[in-house]
């Protein structure tokens, strides 16, 4: 079991009426599709509890307190990158083919996927709403830093998309995929509140560079889960990440390495036919075997140390330093 | 033979640059998908001129000119209501599955969904950024009213989706779905060269207050054409509206008369089965006959009078207001 540190604790219920009421300037249509992803809504649109984790909106929260200001100043920041969140996950799972998502069907085989691509489109666009009716000049830099974060987590789908037709992928590469399509709006999350509290620049680039490394090491903690993590857990069937071929961190560095395990599992993930579950278990044993686990695991390690570095230098409370530690942590030792 | 207005002439020249700067920040996968469906490219990546009419560029130029100022001010407006526009019909085309678009394969028939739905994506993401990123208030104020856009114009379309999948549509509620889906951008476009130059907020009203009543308008003629077009000019095959049984604002005002040929016409919008041509012919007809198509041209003139009512009412120099007439009565003498 792992602990959730205090301020990701109360964070769902620091932001849901902001998140609520912004959600609620959507059509009904629009609504119920958001409602059901977001995990307030079952399909048929009765009160459910399905939410995720909130980190986003977290460190956005902590972000506002970093600058010395009220947690309430990061809250417009804390709902634009959750619906942004939301917005790239609904979108993703549709070009991924992905019909699962948190233990329940992903929103377009429930609604399908023209109501799917239209939620997405109308959270993004809130997203950035919210933030240019801040007042005063921090809304139109905090929009301004998201719409970055957003162009760069969609040019990072795109060159994930791009891997699927290739059979060579760098290391290199894969890590600049993971930068800009997670770290990105993590290193976002990570200044927004700071931003909206009009920090100066020192301290929002402090900050946004501790989310680069943070976003990174979640990437790994992600990949590693995608192939070792307890499906009951994760709510993704076994596997799932070999299943699909997915060149992830891990996979990526196993192929790479140049090892007899390495030229096995590059001649599996080369078959045309889907894989036994044999072949999937061997797949990972290979994953591990040519390096790639033990790899991300200490890349993981590595840039949670690099993100620290970076809080060290930045002129933050140290509370709220801790705190950001403390998230950082629990993001390398989660299950989920 | 239609003639082009003065101000529309040269627009394309006039944003060139700036929208081939815009687009080229994308990553390669996503800069090919986006030449194809600006119509710079063919499918293999070769150039082409394909072009739409640059007619929401034109009225942000010259909404600029409306406060004053030189065209040039207007251009990142111009260009942001452009890459909302073509945000717009690549999502579009996927929702409702149109497979041409000007005369062309659409995007996602060339590219695939999922490569459609981020180039989409990155588009919208573009169009914000680049107004962000004008220095001085004009660029969140104009930032904000295309925001507020882009959710009407989605707003629009989830209306008009759920539209498809009811018998009954009132008149009224398909004046909504176009005011949101296509006036709202043609008010922003009319209005945001006018925001980007600092203009009066009176100034700024009565320009996006005659946009909207020409958007009605533009919304008016194109359903007609969509039934009454030619083909080989409108690029989209014969009676295609009625083909795919939209209710478009002509065959609602039909199918709400209350005539005899309102109820044959229900009846053939009911049919589980395809249209036959020899129905579809049928369809045109009675759409007529129960006054949808004389309502519509009537209407659409009601629309342009208003829209001229407005720009009457706004303090703008008269050559200005003569160019926006202009486009006014080219729009709804157009053909295609």
């Amino acid at each position: 079991m792992t602990t959730v540190p205090i301020s990701m604790l109360d964070v769902r219920a620091q932001i849901d009426g902001a998140m609520r009421a912004a959600v609620g300037r959507l059509d009904p249509r629009t609504h119920r599709v958001a409602a059901y992803h977001l995990g307030w809504a079952d399909a048929a649109g009765r009160p459910a509890d399905a939410g995720g984790k909130s980190l986003r909106p977290a460190l956005a929260l902590l972000s506002a307190r970093a600058a010395g200001a009220d947690p309430e100043v990061g809250v417009p920041g804390a709902v634009a990158v959750e619906l942004t969140h939301a917005f790239s996950l609904l979108h993703d799972d549709i070009m991924d083919g992905d019909r699962t998502r948190r233990h329940r069907p992903a929103a377009w085989t429930v609604f399908g996927e023209p109501a799917a691509i239209l939620t997405g489109d109308a959270l993004a666009a809130l997203a950035g709403e919210l933030l240019l009716e801040v007042p005063g000049p921090g809304g139109p830099r905090a929009a301004r830093s998201l719409a970055a974060a957003t162009r760069r987590l969609i040019a990072g789908q795109a060159l994930d998309l791009g891997f699927e037709e290739r059979d060579q992928v760098g290391l290199r590469e894969c890590l600049t995929m993971s930068a800009d399509k997670t770290a990105s709006l993590l290193a976002c999350s990570c200044s927004i509140g700071a931003v909206l509290a009009g920090a100066p620049e020192p301290l929002v680039a402090g900050l946004a560079a501790f989310g680069a490394e943070l976003g990174l090491a979640f990437q790994l903690v992600d990949d590693l889960l995608g192939v070792w993590g307890e499906p009951a857990v994760t709510g993704k069937p076994a596997l799932s990440d070999l299943r699909s071929r997915k060149k992830t961190l891990p996979v990526v560095a196993a192929l790479t390495a140049g090892t007899a395990e390495s030229a096995r599992l590059a001649e599996l993930y080369a078959r045309p036919s889907p894989l036994s579950d044999a072949e999937l278990r061997e797949a990972a044993r290979l994953v591990e075997a040519a390096g790639g686990r033990g790899w991300a695991e200490a890349e993981a390690g590595r840039r949670v140390e690099r993100a620290a570095a970076h809080l060290a230098d930045a002129d933050l409370p140290d509370l709220v330093r801790t705190e950001f530690l403390d998230i950082a942590a629990f993001v390398t030792r989660r299950d989920h």
